[in-house]
């Protein structure tokens, strides 16, 4: 019976079996130590004569478990037979078991199928597969319903520019930048309360340490909201709920990264400034006057909320109607919307949406766009539709900013740049 | 403070508020009966006055709950106030308080937008949304990682032919038929059992009720196994994980749709029949040989199983190589490989992969492959690969057949096929 390796310690004195990838070799002569490493940690195996292992091969091994207080978790096991399931080639493209912090990130990501075996990146998407329970469990404790919406659409979503476009049995149709109008569709098909966990596809030609291709996308969207606020009070719910579990259980992933999430009480206490606030902030500390909050006005305005309340996220609304897309619900010359910048960063963009059919049909015009072209959209007004409102959350750049990793790219198991469609 | 339609009962005598879309009006003049449809369910309005509503509309009501053995929940509310947030218009394109059974399945994708509002229908996406529930937590426990990895392929899986093409900044790339090859990889990479919720590809021409060229993939890898047969394991513990947590908890959607799941202990006595088996049986029992196992074969291995085993379902094991792609794990001239048939559908497909080095180089020509063409995905066994195998539900085939739904695009909320790509 195989015993994983943090497990080891535990049957000190018992004959067991081990199952890994040779992470490690020293050979003493007399004496070959092997580190063995399989998903719940590594284990020092000791061998009398000399294994003729290469580091990532892939072997099991038997033997009794004695203590050792030089060793990682102060065992070790005495091997007495092993067996080889595959015997890696000498050639490694990658050090794996060494800080990978002096290679480039190009290199790292051309032999992604190595470079994940590093503990310390493979605990980044250990990370972010906790993160996907907790955001999905949270969302579910609050009546939200999981949906799963076509990535495959006819039109653009919010003018067609920035699209990616397939061949589809000889007709052009293209890549979903969001699940904008499908999360609309399910609110107003009486589920009020829904959230997706998608990829959303962005061809844009950025090469920047925020941007990627293709995403995964955290979607909100719930009824009965009377403005952007209660959505904001939401994410709040929400992240309060995903810091708080990764603190109670993704510490070896942090303490990794030398990293920690906010204490969930001081999400309450993150700011809310309206657009023009924002900007005068960020004027104020730069001493130069701002029209739009570009990525370093996002760093300033972070940085502010950590002196002022504690926390270094900000949330930013009444945007102007000009820089949100044609379903923002306007007041004035402002729209019912938000963004929420975190450590640096924006993670979220959201708002309320308008629901009401003639206040749409007047305002795709001044877009720029027909009734026509949105027929299957428009339909979800014309028979009533509940205010409502929603938000996402960039994975990738939530986890990013919670490990305080340099390039959104490095939270991508296998990011899509510019240049990049492999591995 | 709004209550929700299914908790109305619970506050006879009180004054409340309930907020919906008016599902069906019944004016006897004198009195005006409305019953409200939320998420949660429908309550009876009572007006004194005609509000002059339209079905679908989306509004809010207050009044006092009265007890009225006569309506649905023994109570009624008897609105002393109302607003409209949403006026339907008059001429609803499906009459969506009515069974849209005599609807044909395009009429219903047509106006998906509005017939998602038939409780019926919406609940079959309750249920889908209650299955990735189930499914996530299940292989969590298992100590399975969540992983999302990319669609943008830049060479196929399987040889690359039933694959929509992508312009990708000028590049031809393709869109995932599966996770297959990062699957693996993230096996390799030390995780050793990694699952995936995500969308898969085909571009194949077929127009059957049992294929969509869109959908969603519950894949399934783990490491150190020996053979399909712990993966035919490990998919009878999950299915009984989620046939009984639907059992428990989703009685009302099942309801709706007359429906029910196999008695959770019913799936330990699933039988495994080899591939050949599999042909006698359906040999026997239409009376004609059969040479491959086509759809009309799968229902009678599943009405043969459920006669014999009291569950009509079963595993067919031991394909031939001819019949499997190239990375199955070859014994002889068959490989390790296995369908599952379930209520006549084959919903799972899996097995354990080659994951020796040169076995891989060997095979490879024999299905006209180059290692130039799959370098990347060679690395993961160059340097060192666990014995693994694995498989995939389709999310929708599993929906379809659970509630017994004649076409499997009835269970994607946006089907993709052939034809249709709106809304």
């Amino acid at each position: 019976m195989r015993v994983n390796a943090k497990d080891v310690a535990s049957h000190t004195g018992e004959v067991i079996e081990v199952k890994g990838w040779v992470h490690r070799i020293r050979n003493l002569g007399k004496v070959i130590f092997v580190i063995l490493r399989d998903r719940s940690g590594m284990v020092q195996l000791v061998f009398d004569t000399d294994p003729a292992l290469t580091l990532e091969s892939v072997i099991s091994a038997e033997g009794e478990v004695a203590a050792n207080d030089k060793a990682k978790g102060g065992v070790e096991l005495q091997v007495k037979k092993h067996s080889i399931y595959s015997k890696a080639e000498a050639d490694l493209p990658i050090p794996v078991n060494q800080d990978l912090d002096k290679l480039s990130l190009d290199t790292i990501l051309d032999h992604r199928m190595i470079s994940l075996r590093n503990p310390k990146i493979r605990s980044i998407f250990e990370l972010q597969s906790a993160i996907l329970d907790y955001f999905g469990s949270y969302m579910r404790s609050e009546g939200f319903t999981e949906i799963k919406t076509s990535k495959i659409i006819s039109t653009g979503t919010e003018g067609g520019t920035g699209l990616f476009s397939v061949d589809y049995f000889g007709t052009k149709v293209f890549l979903a930048q969001s699940p904008q109008f499908y999360k609309q569709a399910m609110v107003a098909s009486g589920l009020e309360r829904v959230f997706e966990i998608g990829c959303a596809y962005r061809a844009e030609k950025h090469d920047t340490p925020r941007h990627l291709n293709e995403y995964v996308s955290l979607d909100v969207e719930m009824a009965f909201i009377d403005s952007e606020k209660e959505l904001i009070e939401l994410e709040k719910r929400i992240l309060k709920a995903v810091f708080s579990r990764i603190a109670q259980t993704n510490g070896e992933q942090l303490a990794l990264w030398n990293a920690t999430v906010p204490q969930p009480d001081s999400v309450d206490a993150i700011p809310t400034v309206s657009h023009e606030e924002a900007k005068e902030i960020i004027s104020k500390a730069t001493g130069h006057r701002v029209f739009e909050i570009n990525p370093e006005g996002e760093r300033v305005l972070c940085d502010w909320a950590g002196r002022e309340y504690g926390i270094d996220a900000v949330f930013v609304n009444d945007f102007p109607r000009k820089e949100r897309p044609f379903y923002a619900y306007p007041v004035g010359q402002k729209t019912m919307s938000f963004d929420l910048l975190f450590r640096g960063l924006e993670i979220t963009t959201g708002g309320r949406r308008i629901n009401e059919y003639q206040m749409l049909l007047e305002n795709l015009p001044k877009f720029g766009l027909s009734p026509e072209s949105l027929s299957d959209y428009l339909q979800i007004f014309k028979y009533g539709c509940p205010p409502h409102g929603g938000f996402a959350i960039g994975l990738e750049r939530l986890t990013q900013k919670i490990l305080g990793l340099s390039n959104v790219k490095e939270a991508s198991l296998f990011p899509r740049d510019r240049k990049r469609v492999r591995p």
